[in-house]
């Protein structure tokens, strides 16, 4: 079969006789039909993170380089294994989770999958990846879309299941004023979650000017540049002086925690949605003073699929504008790496389309 | 008559002439007995943050330098305000919450009064203090003490409510594992009420001897010298690799935080007890891969007084030891500040016996 395989720094090859994968018992088989391109995949292509050398494979599935990418899909079932239990059918267009876990660490075991101490995903870790022509994963990974989604939309859930874990560990309670750091793809879904789950005035900082209208188009009430504006003093003139309840921090800078920290009232909740490259300076005493909580988030859990793809049945969540371009295999680089590293503010989110 | 004013830094002044306050219709008037000297009124005798300088009165009080110090402190009841809804009764043995707030913020009208945007302490910033013959504070925040706890322990009840407050926050269920770090007289607290709220081992780091020993004596199961030992491979040895549940941190320092956020489980809860003067490196990747949650705790609220008074009255929490020393209130720099700068580690709580 085909399938976009990572051998090595830059360099992503298109083969076309790769084995298919045999469908275990215990899998669903998928034939990925959209796959959304990351900035996980960015980051990995010239400088491997999660991709596993030949000297150290992943301690779970054992693979190494060269490894099937694409972790963000959509897809039709292709075939279910005997011991699934399952509401899906062969036929359904389904979003999958490409979680790896290994189900035996303590955060395995205490039902904390994605705290698993040797975490990853299908599509970078090993286990085959969306961008192929087919794939097979946990039975409990494969969510049936509903009807009225399209398959593109389907490779979407996943970025928006990161953001809806971030946003429910934010407890939004409804009314709740939030504010969102960075309106890059995250910040986007962060947005559109936060709309979903009935947050009230949805405060956005954000440098670029696409990204600013993206962010409006997606339900930010009010946008700041961070650089020009004060966004500490803005979120407390927009919330009777108090600051606002939450604040989700999709930018992951040392002046995103700093004002994160600040803009949100006494006991109010900082969410960190960013994977951080470095330390930061940082001081403690800007949640002291307010007795403010900062948590942490990663990845995702069951339930966040669930609600996203609830939401999107209902149309609570809209997220079809988030696509800005479709593209074909063989030109994932050409079509999608370069325009999301040299132009992207225009872009939010960039699909390889398997059919074409 | 007797108060111990703070006319500046260095400036400690017993004056004899000093007018009694009067009882208003919604205060108590208390007679101090004992006076704990902490750790801010030694940072405030050399550099003044929380006493306000005449250019700047606290914007509650109105009050600015000379002001009476001594925020710790117990004493028996003198006189109670005609508008007072209380237990209390005159001759009563109590222990006071020095809290000062304006009431009016968006925090005190949240009922976080002690995150108050102009929080302050009785003893720090004005409306009187505890080294003197007569105070006079909201009936709300004076609290009989049991027939069994002394006057000089109910001078240990303000900082034994910072670290009830702080274990609160910590969310100790029954059997949880927790890594205090600092075993000063907070860390000392803390371990205390950890023990009293039903945490199973309690890990302490801590490089000085004497202190070690006082964490042994209040219930520290483990102790280790941060200095010597690998504290994060200390707590996953002991809990089946897993990490505590929680850390608390009352070192205040970059090695502290870094330590307190390692040492934790996936899901675990650091709780920052510490106030810090200046900003610390720190890497947020350290609460991402494990979904690290980080709160932070200021002074205590009227439940956490409750807390403290009753477990001292059961005997859960037994912090005589905790009193190193006594002494007389025209000696309070001599006999307490002198020997807790340059003996810190031979003292937990000094306190001013102003019967003496």
């Amino acid at each position: 079969m085909r399938a976009l395989r990572y051998h090595g720094v830059k360099d992503l090859r298109v083969e076309h006789d790769i084995p298919e994968p045999k469908c275990g018992d215990d899998q669903i088989k998928v034939k990925p039909a959209f796959v959304g391109i990351c900035g996980t995949d960015l980051h990995e292509y010239s400088s491997p993170t999660f991709i596993p050398s030949k000297e150290s494979p992943h301690p779970v599935t054992g693979e190494s380089m060269p490894i099937t990418i694409g972790h963000e899909f959509s897809g039709t079932v292709l075939e279910i294994g005997s011991k699934v239990q399952t509401d899906v059918k062969v036929g359904d267009k389904v979003a999958v989770q490409p979680t790896v876990a290994c189900f035996q660490c303590g955060a395995c075991q205490d039902g904390f999958i994605n705290c698993c101490d040797s975490a990853g995903f299908v599509g970078l870790s090993g286990g085959g990846g969306g961008l192929s022509d087919a794939v097979c994963v946990g039975g409990e990974f494969v969510f049936k879309l509903p009807p009225n989604i399209g398959l593109d939309v389907g490779a979407l859930v996943e970025p928006l299941a990161v953001a809806w874990h971030a946003v429910d560990a934010a407890q939004i309670q409804k009314g709740d004023d939030a504010l969102v750091l960075g309106a890059g793809p995250i910040g986007l879904g962060v947005i559109q979650c936060l709309k979903a789950q009935g947050a009230n005035k949805i405060i956005v900082a954000e440098v670029a000017k696409e990204r600013q209208n993206f962010a409006k188009h997606f339900g930010a009430t009010h946008i700041f540049n961070p650089i020009q504006d004060d966004l500490v003093a803005k979120c407390k003139e927009l919330t009777d002086g108090r600051g606002v309840q939450v604040s989700l921090d999709c930018a992951g800078v040392a002046a995103s925690v700093k004002t994160a920290c600040l803009a949100v009232r006494a006991q109010g909740r900082v969410v960190n949605v960013a994977i951080w490259e470095k330390e930061v300076p940082f001081n403690p005493n800007n949640l002291v003073f307010g007795e403010k909580k900062y948590s942490a988030v990663l990845g995702y859990q069951k339930k966040d699929y669930q609600g996203v793809i609830k939401a999107l049945g209902e149309g609570s969540m809209q997220p079809e504008k988030m696509i800005t371009s479709k593209i074909h295999i063989d030109r994932v680089v050409e079509d999608g790496f370069t325009p999301l590293i040299n132009e992207k503010e225009k872009h939010v989110k960039i699909l390889v389309d398997l059919s074409a």
